[in-house]
């Protein structure tokens, strides 16, 4: 097979992506790994940037999102006994959307037929070949046949495992990490959140949590010591800990219910610098997580897509390849910014086991001059939308 | 002897207590370990908030500092190779005075005979008594022959190593203390500053600050090692380090002169809670250290003095013991959010021994934020200027 762009990962950052190119008429293919329901079935973060939200409007596909997606003008940050509220709309007369990166996920799955977006799902050891050369080519299996797309350009959307980032010489990069020494456990549920907006909370007991999907379905999370096993939480354990952590600063207290989801994600910091190797371009995941504190994964996505969307148009219309050769920097530019940023939340509201009393003061005492600043407020405020492109 | 308030330490806040205190008619004596000159021969930071200059001008102790005081409208942050300009006045509406610790205590003791004020210097061996009744007194020796002071209360002005928070029972405290894994090498020497303004500077060779006098003295600093002793520079080396750091980026460039004065200081932040033990206050560097990144020491020292002066006023005028009482809570609210505004711009400027990329990229890339966002430009001239009382 051939193409101009081939897209590794059918993720929301490749599939945003195949959406840009191919209403530009840009000829591409995506390549998963996975199968369809696979995909839909990982549960991600879910509040949307206007980035993202007005990407997926420019392809015409925000319909249900606009639909269903909560409105948030605001969420708060907490301490053990008060909340401080952080007004987005009202600091940045901006708002972000809450709405599952799943729900974005099959918005652009279900689109890819009339839009004529070539996915191929089930693509076993997806390869990456001749990337400095002007003819880079993809292989993988398919139904247990070899397949091999001929491109112009390869787009590595395909997550913090994917063959991508690994398909980059060692000597030609720098890696920058952070480990984190605990996790999230998070739990899905439905039933209504213990209170309308967002908790950020840093309690004596940790941080946590309490978000929502909808009125009627919550997501909760609470820090735990990165040695902890999805074994050693029972469902009645993690309610007791989120009552105990929620109740006495939340509208309705935490109301329990069956978990439909339960797991324990590890808390990360990674940027990997190159974004390009020859013909091969990262996007996502594959170049850079952050802690989910802040939700800035999918955002950042979404950014790099909108920088490299831009720039592979103007090259297939125009011949102008000042995007391609610009992109590394302009996208560097916006992650160096949201790595800070959700490093800074993560680093304010959990417990560190490293760190000493004074530490814990330093951060109490943020915390305080965040609720007495409306000028700190306003910084957190227009982080948490986003900066601008 | 006998009297209403013994203050001990007359560095500016026991002298500013003191003057505040004459000045409503509240009997007090100020007791000195040093000499008058051993106090004027300490050099320190040089930046007043307006919370000191409104005490010397309510004083009318502000005529020197008026005239022969700089104000700054702006400093800058600065990396290897740009600076930041903080526009403080343009952002706040409000400046900072350049004007030497040394002189608001000259000035201040120089004002003393014509208000009444006793000092009483070189006073050896001084101890407190009795603080837990409602008759302490504080004993010394001066010229050999000892001496009794008896008071209503005892109030501890004398720095980081005085005798006054030693006095107070290690159960009834808490410490909260982070040490810096470098220290800073100062140079003051009469020769024009490099650039108008204010320079902090996280260069690749690690932190430096210039900073200023007058027209025509300078102040710089650059960060050391810990271990590093005042016999490991040269003023030729020191020098060279600083036009390293400074000739790429301040207006006119590093002058070189002799040294009036070359250091070490060391970075500590410190906060020793309680500050009232039974008729006992502290104020100033008895109860608290903050790293000299962003100058808050001096000024920290005047708001515990305006809190302070306030509450024994009341209390001597009107029998209103509020604000003695309030006095601890009061004042830590402001230190604790100094103190984090010191660790948060020690942090941002400086190399740290320990720090990996990860961390290095997050100064770059809070720089860069900074650089970009007259919000979070504004939260730190804030803090610069001083947050309200």
């Amino acid at each position: 097979m051939k193409t101009s762009v081939v897209i590794i990962g059918a993720g929301p950052s490749g599939l945003l992506l195949g959406h840009l190119l191919r209403a530009s008429g840009v000829d591409c293919i995506v390549v998963e790994r996975q199968s369809p329901d696979y995909v839909l079935g990982r549960i991600r973060a879910g509040v949307l940037e206007a980035v993202t939200t007005d990407l997926m409007e420019r392809l015409g596909l925000d319909r249900r999102l606009r639909a269903e997606g909560m409105v948030e003008e605001g969420f708060n940050l907490a301490t053990a006994d008060h909340l401080i509220r952080i007004d987005i709309l009202g600091l940045t007369g901006k708002h972000v959307t809450v709405y599952g990166q799943t729900e974005v996920t099959r918005d652009l799955m279900d689109a890819a037929p009339t839009r004529d977006l070539t996915i191929l799902y089930d693509a076993k050891d997806v390869a990456l070949h001749d990337l400095d050369s002007d003819a880079p080519f993809v292989t993988f299996a398919k139904d247990g046949e070899p397949m091999r797309i001929d491109a112009q350009f390869v787009i590595g959307c395909d997550g913090f495992h994917g063959p991508s980032r690994k398909a980059i010489p060692a000597s030609a990069v720098r890696e920058f990490e952070r480990e984190y020494p605990f996790g999230w456990l998070g739990i899905l549920a439905d039933v209504p959140p213990c209170h309308p907006e967002l908790i950020y909370a840093n309690t004596d007991r940790g941080f946590a949590l309490a978000s929502m999907r909808s009125a009627t379905r919550s997501r909760y999370y609470v820090q735990v010591p990165r040695t902890n096993r999805i074994e050693d939480w029972s469902e009645e354990r993690l309610w007791d800990e989120l009552a105990e952590r929620f109740d006495p600063i939340s509208d309705h207290g935490v109301t329990r219910g069956p978990a439909l989801e339960m797991s324990i994600a590890p808390l990360r910091s990674y940027v990997f610098e190159t974004m390009r190797h020859g013909r091969l371009f990262l996007a996502g995941d594959s170049a850079h997580i952050v802690p989910p504190t802040g939700a800035k994964g999918l955002n950042l996505a979404a950014s790099d897509v909108a920088y490299l969307s831009d720039a592979l148009i103007a090259f297939f219309k125009h011949g102008d390849d000042a995007g391609l050769n610009g992109y590394q920097a302009r996208a560097l530019a916006r992650i160096w910014k949201a790595e800070r940023f959700s490093w800074y939340l993560t680093k304010l509201m959990h417990r560190f086991p490293e760190d000493g009393a004074f530490e814990h003061r330093m951060q109490t005492a943020e915390l305080d001059y965040v609720a007495a600043s409306r000028t700190m407020q306003t910084a957190i405020a227009e982080n948490y939308v986003g900066l601008p492109l």
